[in-house]
């Protein structure tokens, strides 16, 4: 089996010759070659240069040998392209005029991508391309609840009290905001699939932060959608929440091929929650890959173990920390092999 | 049924004539009367001057009637008195000089609470006086863990990078840093129940950001030495977990009567994961308190139906956040009642 191949069999739970293995944020600053790109071009301008993007998704790539290439881009693109500017500094991203109210999501475009966001795309293609089926190529979407956290805080957040507090007091006005961000990335994400993506990552990193049942009504629907759009490509769709102990019975009702699993429990647990229906993705500690090789190794083989060989693809819980030494990020690709 | 009688005997599983209720943070800024009062004292000195944290204790139960009153203090307390001073800014605590190797662990004292934390205790003699079991009043520890990573960080984190490098690269020192710590709060929690303290509550807040494996061997060994201790004094002890999901059923064999539960999942999924052995406290998001009474109360009562009659103390799922109406406080509190 090539990488392509072992990816997209352990997305459909069907066997495969070992565990295929890739990380979420791979291609970022913990890499020199990546701090060597950023250096000639800030981080805005290389999410929008194709060529340059192309490069930052294939370093992880020819330097560790993942079997998975996602693609180097922002979930924040489609806001900016739906009329929200967005900058991002050391302090990551602020959008200029958070959402508010009703007439500011009325204001709000729902883009053709072709149009809107086509330097994404072009990267598809691009290292499509260079990488000859060395690794399948995920192409990937923010899920509406966690772009509108963005759109409504500005920024990142902690307690999320402005999108709560939007939420519950002006659920129209939220699910207006949402079914908006919705129709924009499902439509990113087929598009996405058409310029050469093999799979299709959904990220609602914020919707654990939600309780069970205003998951259930605010994030839930609409990764359905989002998924759904993706299911009719013929492609796999990953879905991810960091923090989804709470809500992974829901999360396995949302039509994902494959549920990516934060470090806060268990495989051997999340599995006994979703039943055999999907996959599951992940999930070691990002902060593991700070110690030494040695250590990351165990801790890979722990969750190969806990995930057992069917329907398994090794990954962090959440993004590589721009701290981890390459050392060990190399440990954890070779554990599987 | 007084607050006190109510409050003990649903941390005891007992029938009660109501659900009782409190907030963990009940005493803080939200309130204008603890405002007025911070206008004239630091935190630290407010923490350290019986009287006054004695009249902040007990303001929210002047205003709202909770059934159960817990004393103003600060986790840290402990982490000073061992050598290690603390200051509180704007940003939150900042700890001057860091634990980073075996001879800052060495160089910690495990001080006698009477001499070196002699305010809380006379916190707690003047509140009980004041209260008149017009609620029960509840002492505190942090635990070791949460302690142990305020330590090693020098304040808060989101990553816990240093903390988890330490504790996974250096596990001796990392756990005789714990064990320092169990031994200065379990002492301390057993003073505070000499000094009137009704229950104990256990903050293990960050604990939740361990993976399983990691939080089986570096905090729950010693949340389960701080248990034993107050339980040896005959009060119940309840531990809190934010984030607590993916290691509940751990947490359920700490040696708890009541394990406190955040807010990402139902506490009907908390009850079948801890079975009935154990009381629950929670778990009302506190951005919903952000919001309007009326919603208050409709998400009060899917909590206490969730949970059920017996065994159960109403509470939010982590501290009341500073921008909180009052209207709302007073609704969350009236719930049950």
């Amino acid at each position: 089996m090539d990488s392509a191949q072992r990816f997209l069999a352990a997305c459909r739970r069907q066997p495969v010759d070992r565990t295929p293995v890739w990380m979420m944020r791979q291609a970022g600053r913990y890499l020199p070659e990546y701090r060597a790109l950023r250096e000639t071009v800030d981080f805005l301008t290389l999410c929008k240069t194709p060529e340059l993007a192309a490069k930052a998704s294939l370093q992880p790539i020819d330097r560790f040998g993942m079997d998975a290439c996602i693609i180097f881009s922002d979930i924040l693109i489609p806001i900016e392209a739906m009329g929200l500017p967005v900058s991002f500094g050391d302090d990551g991203p602020q959008i200029e005029r958070p959402v508010a109210q009703a007439s500011d999501v009325a204001a709000l475009r729902v883009p053709d991508p072709v149009q809107a966001m086509p330097a994404v795309l072009e990267t598809l293609r691009l290292v499509k391309r260079a990488l000859l089926n060395r690794a399948a190529l995920i192409g990937f979407v923010g899920a509406p609840f966690t772009l509108a956290s963005y759109a409504v805080e500005g920024g990142g957040s902690r307690s999320f009290a402005r999108t709560k507090t939007l939420l519950y007091t002006q659920p129209r006005v939220f699910h207006e905001l949402l079914s908006k961000i919705a129709d924009t990335v499902a439509a990113l994400a087929v598009a996405q699939v058409a310029a050469g993506a093999q799979a299709l990552q959904v990220f609602d990193t914020w919707a654990g932060e939600l309780d069970p049942r205003a998951f259930e009504r605010f994030a839930l629907p609409y990764q359905r959608q989002v998924l759904e759009a993706i299911r009719g490509t013929g492609v796999p769709a990953i879905l991810y929440v960091n923090g989804c102990a709470g809500v992974l019975e829901l999360m396995a009702s949302a039509g994902a091929d494959v549920l990516s699993i934060d470090w806060r429990l268990d495989l051997s647990a999340a599995r006994a929650l979703t039943g055999s229906g999907v996959a599951l993705q992940g999930n070691v500690d990002p902060a593991v890959l700070l110690t030494t090789p040695q250590l990351v190794t165990e801790a890979a083989f722990a969750a190969l173990e806990s995930a057992g060989p069917l329907g398994h693809i090794l990954n962090l819980g959440h993004g590589v920390l721009p701290q981890t030494p390459l050392a060990c990020a190399q440990a954890f690709v070779d554990a599987p092999k």
